[in-house]
């Protein structure tokens, strides 16, 4: 494997705000998080981490790859069942330590390991006097 | 202060994943990621973290309550500025170590602290030849 790339360093608070140059933040484990979104309806699909060579790769690639936490290595999202995320769109955060991705889903359309389309297939219960148990309900 | 409250315990992946009862999982500091969106239009308007206290107000008040890593404190967003965020829906995710806010802003319904309306205002080049060094437009 190449050296993973090295993106702008961090500059001033008002040109990672203002400013329209890419200089990502990294945390401590050397991730950043990201929000994957269906281009076309806008719902939430799942939340996943980027390490500088996912990140590399997806913008390359216009195909989603994350890094697994779990397994600790690259993680080209839908490798095997096909769901590939083809990305439409990216957006940094104000502070430049936060993806969005817009996508449409490949093959079947399903993001979640589960079966669900999306990982997000359950809702809370909302001003409950059951605190600290709340109930689930399916979306 | 009283004591922040204690959610459910963590089951069995299979309770996780698909039961209905509510057992998130916070971060070795104590923290659950929670992506905001604009439950009108779908934009993802922001990023932030919660702690057991912030998201059992946040369910109890249907507002918008995080914790501020930066001050290290409960932080009610928008208490200052007015943009407040009223939650119409809130949902977990599969593995329930990550949660996702549909929100109405009240006030001048701006989210971001720089102003803007979403803290994502900017694209990233997709595809482009120039890595690591990758130009941002406004979105």
């Amino acid at each position: 494997m190449t050296a993973p790339p090295r993106f702008a360093q961090r500059g001033t608070q008002d040109e990672i705000e203002s400013g329209l140059r890419f200089q990502p933040k990294f945390d401590a484990d050397g991730l950043i998080p990201a929000i994957v979104t269906e281009a076309a309806s806008g719902e939430v699909l799942m939340f996943a981490w980027m390490d500088a060579q996912a990140l590399a790769m997806t913008l390359n690639t216009r195909i989603g790859h994350f890094f697994s936490r779990s397994r600790g290595t690259l993680w080209k999202k839908g490798e095997e069942s096909g769901n590939v995320l083809r990305v439409s769109e990216m957006r940094i955060d104000c502070d430049q330590d936060v993806l969005w991705l817009k996508v449409v889903v490949n093959g079947d359309g399903v993001a979640c390991h589960t079966g669900a389309r999306s990982c997000f297939y359950r809702t809370l219960a909302l001003g409950s006097a059951a605190l600290p148990d709340v109930p689930l309900s399916h979306a």
